[in-house]
Parts: C-alpha cells; structure tokens; sequence
C-alpha cells in the first residue's frame, strides 16, 4: 500500500477507538502482547535477515540496538502490560464549570485521532509505541528505518492479529511500508490525516520536521545538558552529581555535556572535578572523561583546550565541555543562548540563587541539586513515555499518554441560546 | 527599527517578566491602563489619520472596526483591568510529586517568553494582547495590518509609558514597524525569538503560517459550525437554537453555518425552521436567511439550491446551508469531512445519540441542546481570550492566560543522582 492509502486505512479506526471503553483498550493491549510472543519465531527470522542485512554497513551499537531475542520480546510484551495497567488518560474531565445559564461545560482529555511516530533501528519502539497510541486512543501509523523494515513488519503484523482478536480494528496499527525520505515528507505534510507527528530521531530529522511539517509536531530533542556550580555549592555533592550526569549513560539525552563552575570556587573544585572523573576512574578501570576546558579553566586544570562548538555540542560520550563563569547570572546567560531547553542544574546551598536559577532558566526540567539523569517518564513516576519534548507548547518534558491526548469542551444545555448584551460581544475570532 | 531589531529587543525583557511578581504586573496592567487613557488624544490623532488614508479603500465595516473614540478607549483601559484582576497564571503548581529518593518535582506554569500576535485593523486588539501576553509574563510583539499602523502606535506608545512608570522594560510590549507581508513571514520563521506565535485574521494569513511557520503557532482558526437536528429532538428548541446560532450575530466564527436534519423529522421541521428564520423574521423587518437547501431539503421547503460549496464556506452572513441525513452516523460523517473542528452541536432528547455525536465529532466544543454561540473564554467563565484555537495541540477553543503559559519541571534534591538499575533503563531520546 502506498503511504497515502495507509493514511486514509488509519482513519476508519478513529472512531471504533474512541468509542472503545478502558476493558477494551486493555484486552487488546493483553492480546497483543500474547499475540507478540507467540509470533517470536517470525520476528525473529525477520530480525535475522535485518542484521544480516545491515552487517559491515552499521557500527556495532547500530547493530545491538537493531538486535531481537527472546528476551527483548518478553520485555517488549510486558512494556506493553505496563501500559495496560495504567489508568486510562481519556474521559478524564479536566475542569467542570457549570454557569449560571444552566450551562454544564467540560473539558475533557480526548484522542488525537490519528498519532505518527518517525522512528529509526529499534525495533521495540514499535510496541512501545502502538501500545502508548492505542491506551491513549489514537491510531498510530509508524515509519521506522529502513535498517529494521522486516523485524518492525513482522511485529507489527502480530500486533495487528491480537487488535483483531480483541475486536479493535488492524488498521489502528500500520506501518508505512515506503522507508525512503519521500514517506517521512509525506508524512510531514498529511494535513488532516495526521493529528499529531512525533519524530524521534537524529537532528536531521528534527530539523526536517521544524522545516517542513505542515501537521501538528512534537519535538523530541537532543539534550545539551548544563550543571551549573555555584560559589554557594556543596563542592563533594557538585562533584557526585557531574559524575553521575556525565558517566552513567553518556549515550542519553539527559547527560551533562557542559559544566560551568562559579570563579569564586573554580579553583578549589576543578581539581576535585578532574580527580573524580579522569583520575579515579583510571584507578577503577573506567572510561575516564575527556575535558575540554575553557581558557579559565584550563589555568586551573589541565586538559583539552575547548573550542567553541564544545559548548554547542551533544557529545553523547566521555567528554564534558567545562567552563568558568563570572557570576549566577553569567551561568543563566550562558545556558540560555548554549542550552537545548532539555535539562539543567545548578548545586548550591544558597536558596535566593536556586530560586533565581530556576525561574530564569527556561529548560523543560531544571534541577536544583540533583542529577540531570532524572529527566525521564519513569523516573519523573509518570509511567512509560513517548519520548521527552523540548519545545514548549502542548508537551514539555516526559511525554506519558496524557501528553498523547488533546481535550474537547462538552458543552450540555436544555435549549440555552446567547441572548441580550451578550450577545453582542464581540467574538475575537481571528 | 528592523524587524529582527525589535525581536532582539524583546528578549530583553524576558528576564525582567519572568521575575515579576503578581503585584508589579497588576501594576503594570494599571500604569498602562492609565497612560492610554491619558494619551487619547494622541491616539485619536493617529486613528483618524488612519481612517482618512482607509477612506474609499476599504469597506464600512472595516472602517468601523478600525475607528477608536472616547468610549473605546475606555473600554480598552477596562479590558487591561479586567485582565489584572484575573488570578497570575504563572507559577501554578500543576502537578506535584514526591518520589521514594526523595525528590521533590513540580510541573509548574512559567511565561512562554515571546509571544508575537498578528492581526489586522481592530486597533483595541493591540491592548487587549499586551495585557494578556504581559499577565502570562511573556513580552509580547504585536504586528497589526497596515490600515491600523497609526493608531496601533500611538497605542503602544502610551502602553510603553505605563511599563516604564511601573518598573518594566517597555521593550515587553513592541509594535513592528513594517507592515508588508514581508515582516510577517520574518515572524513565521524566527526561530529561537519568537516562542509562541498567533496569527488573528482571514484564511490567507492562517495557511501561510501552516504552510511557512517554523516557530511554535496556534491558529485562531475559521468556524463552519454545525446543529444536527436528531430524530429525538425537541424540534421547537431545535428552531430557537438555529436562530440564536444563525442569526444573533452571523459575522462571528461561532455562528452556525450548516443545519443538518434526519430524515424522520425533515417533512415538520424544515418548515418550522423555515417559518422562523424567513418569514417570521422579514414580518418583524429582521434580515431574513437566505436557505441553501440540498435536494431532500429542497423537496419539502422552497429556497435556494446548495451547491457542494456551500456546505465548505463560512458565509459569515444571513445565509444557512440545509441538508437531510438519513441517520446520526450520517450527520458524524458529514460533520467529520466538512466542519473546520471549532463548534458543532446535536439537538436531541436522546442520551445515547448524544453521547455518541460527542464522542465521535471531533470539535473543539461540542455541544448537547445549546447554542455554538456560547464558543468563547467570557461565555465559558475562564475571563479574557486571546482568540479561539481550532488545533488540538496545546490549546484548543477559548485561549486564555493559562493557554499563552507553557510549563516546566522543577525539581529539588539533596544530592541525588540516578543509580544502580535504573542507570541502565534506557531513556528513549529520540
């Protein structure tokens, strides 16, 4: 089928879905779970013949990320139970207001309608996904990349069989079956077919999608993480958190990529700083941590001299960008024009600068002694997550399968007309 | 000053709103409510010169939406107080969470930031978005048509003075200079200095935002609102609510455009609907409707023939387009692929035929035995509106100060990072 045509299959199952009750949705999650183990031979072949594909082309990451076994499908199974167990995120009545006409007014958390997910090599994203879409009532239409077509069809096909065998219809779960550029424009561009378009990916894409989409687009962006130390800071705590935020998973949006320490401190925490990333983790038989250091910083320590990409760029490895700042408000500044609105921390005991940090910051989670490594659906105790957004309107942050619904007002009356002065007000409407 | 001057120039003022209080905005709301007032002289100089130079070019509606007097200019003061004495948007704990480590993590409302408004020839429209955009905290960068330059000037001007004598920047409130269509698309795409855009006016200005925007957009959109008459319905309600929806003030979006009738209670209603909104209307020397009846329609009562285009334009005038659907699924249908998604209504005394039109249409009110008229923030009881938003993204239907803020996770520890198993977890960046 064409993309086009997989667009218009997608938007008979709307309706069936958002009449479907809580029961409904979760037996069909619980039949395609079932129905997802119980295809592992399949999917397994499938896999196989990506890997095999994609051997000798893609890094080794690339390919452990691609990879299936019987244990990633039972984790994917229960990702998809997770789902089903948590409360149902549609009909939730948002705000009441009955007016004095008589007027009961609800606004009510409803569907998209129809959800697109742009993903590339991980095969489990399309489980993830489809269950997420169809618990918060939507339709989803996946396009992955074309290094994991055959595991994603093959998934996709079992998912297919338990929506069937739960009485929801197959087209509420579709994968585009173009995986050249053209699916993704087309995709971008499907005004009214597409309700909401969720690109995760690399910032070529993203940057496609701030370009081109047409469609409703939710931005999963790349994280250019700052922990700030204060002159005011715990310096052992600083230290602990950089550690974590840098070392725990370098690979991950929410890691520290630059840290700015305070002039007041610098000197007494660099080395601190160098010790317990480089130093110790030599000791201790660890990746150590390459600094690039700005020009203040590398008369305290030494290291790499940083040039000015380092502080605009997602390292996504053992390499933290450092820097030393005049001020609280120098730190603010820098963050502003330097940050991806991701995650950003300040240390400090000082609470008149946590405070000042906090409100001047303007990142989708801003942390105030704690590690960056935080920002996360799960951790945040929201659930699973679509992915974190980092722009600001309709979903910032964590997306959990309330970000993954719009409202509507339901507006019930007994003949109520607008009458008198009121109705001469005037209506702003453009 | 440039376009890209006047955006770099609100910037500055980000950090200053941010910060404010709830006192020195309210305060600023009244310092500029005053110093418009103070200044109409200076402001009703400029309108006429904008109505002498719009004399003969333009329409006597747009003339009249164009002029300001003594009156409106009071009323526009009244509107900044009415927006103080709303309750702060800003800094509302939407969702607070402890979690078992320890941190303390509050989804609070904070200011957009930016937020640039493009809009055409109602002069009152420049401070009714200042005192919106300057109580949710955000600067605003108001570029109005070229016919309402003069006065838009005079106003910000004045407006300025207000936030200078309260302690704010007055680049928190700037008017661009350039009217050509040329600064508008520099809106669309100033990525990084416009957080929020809102374009306010005709279909043109609305898809050239869809079809070129790049920075975060809301559309104010256009309104084909429907009344389905049900089988069930109390038809004498059915008839005063189509009036009301149709004729209580046709120009508006939240006027009806379409009436939709089944099949069972066309042969009574149609004349009824008839009877009400021509004869009854040119006996009481009221502009009678002019009805655009499909053919069912056209086999019970006279009127004029619809063509397939009258059931896609928003007439905003006395003229309704009729049509016979032979069941509730037919009129969700019809709805589905004709309504722009703003306001759509059902008539019926049967609950579960409602239930299902609320369900299925997917609108931004929808509503049971009343009005689409009642579509608006002060009819609603959620104070001033910014606009109406046909998009399901963020806001949807009236947009009031809590729709122009957007949110981020604050989170407070003691030093904690993201350990042990959960180090592990995969954070799905993109």
């Amino acid at each position: 089928m064409t993309t086009h045509e997989i667009l218009l299959a997608a938007q008979s199952a709307r309706q069936p879905l958002a009449l479907a009750s809580t029961d409904q949705k979760n037996e069909a999650l619980e039949a395609m779970a079932v129905a997802l183990v119980a295809a592992s031979e399949e999917i397994l072949t499938a896999n196989r013949q990506d890997l095999d594909a994609a051997r000798g082309k893609v890094s080794d990451v690339m390919l452990d990320r691609l990879a299936l076994t019987h244990n990633r499908l039972a984790d994917m199974a229960k990702g998809m139970r997770d789902v089903a167990a948590l409360p149902d995120p549609v009909g939730q009545i948002l705000h009441r207001i009955v007016r004095p006409n008589g007027l009961v007014i609800e606004k009510t958390s409803v569907p998209m309608g129809v959800i697109s997910i742009i993903y590339e090599s991980r095969p489990n994203v399309t489980s993830d996904a489809a269950a997420l879409a169809i618990k918060a009532g939507s339709a989803c239409v996946l396009r992955c990349g074309r290094d994991a077509w055959r595991s994603c069809n093959a998934i996709v096909q079992a998912l297919r069989k338990g929506l069937v065998q739960a009485g929801l219809p197959e087209t509420a779960v579709s994968l585009i079956e173009d995986t050249s550029h053209a699916s993704a424009n087309e995709l971008m561009t499907a005004d009214g077919l597409v309700d909401l378009l969720i690109p995760r990916g690399g910032k070529g894409l993203i940057s496609a999608c701030v370009a081109n989409a047409t469609v409703p687009c939710i931005q999963t962006g790349t994280g250019i993480c700052h922990v700030y130390v204060d002159k005011a800071a715990d310096l052992e705590m600083a230290v602990r958190i950089i550690e974590n935020a840098k070392t725990s998973r370098p690979s991950v949006c929410n890691a520290e990529e630059v840290c700015l320490v305070h002039r007041d401190v610098a000197k007494t925490f660099l080395p601190m700083l160098k010790k317990a990333l480089v130093e110790d983790r030599i000791a201790a038989e660890l990746p150590p941590v390459e600094l690039r250091l700005d020009e203040a910083a590398a008369a305290i320590i030494p290291g790499t001299a940083a040039g000015p990409e380092d502080f605009d760029t997602e390292f996504l490895n053992y390499i933290l960008a450092v820097g030393v700042v005049d001020s609280l408000d120098a730190a603010i500044q820098h963050i502003g024009r330097h940050s991806t609105h991701h995650s950003d921390a300040i240390v400090t005991a000082d609470e008149t600068a946590a405070a000042r940090f906090v409100s001047c910051v303007d990142s989708a989670a801003v942390y105030v002694n704690a590690s960056t490594r935080f920002t996360d659906g799960g951790e945040f105790g929201l659930g699973c997550e679509m992915g974190i957004s980092t722009q600001k309107l309709h979903a910032r942050g964590p997306m959990g399968l309330a970000e993954l619904c719009t409202y509507k007002y339901i507006i019930h009356g007994n003949g109520q007309i607008r009458g008198g002065a009121a109705a001469k007000l005037q209506t702003p409407c453009g």
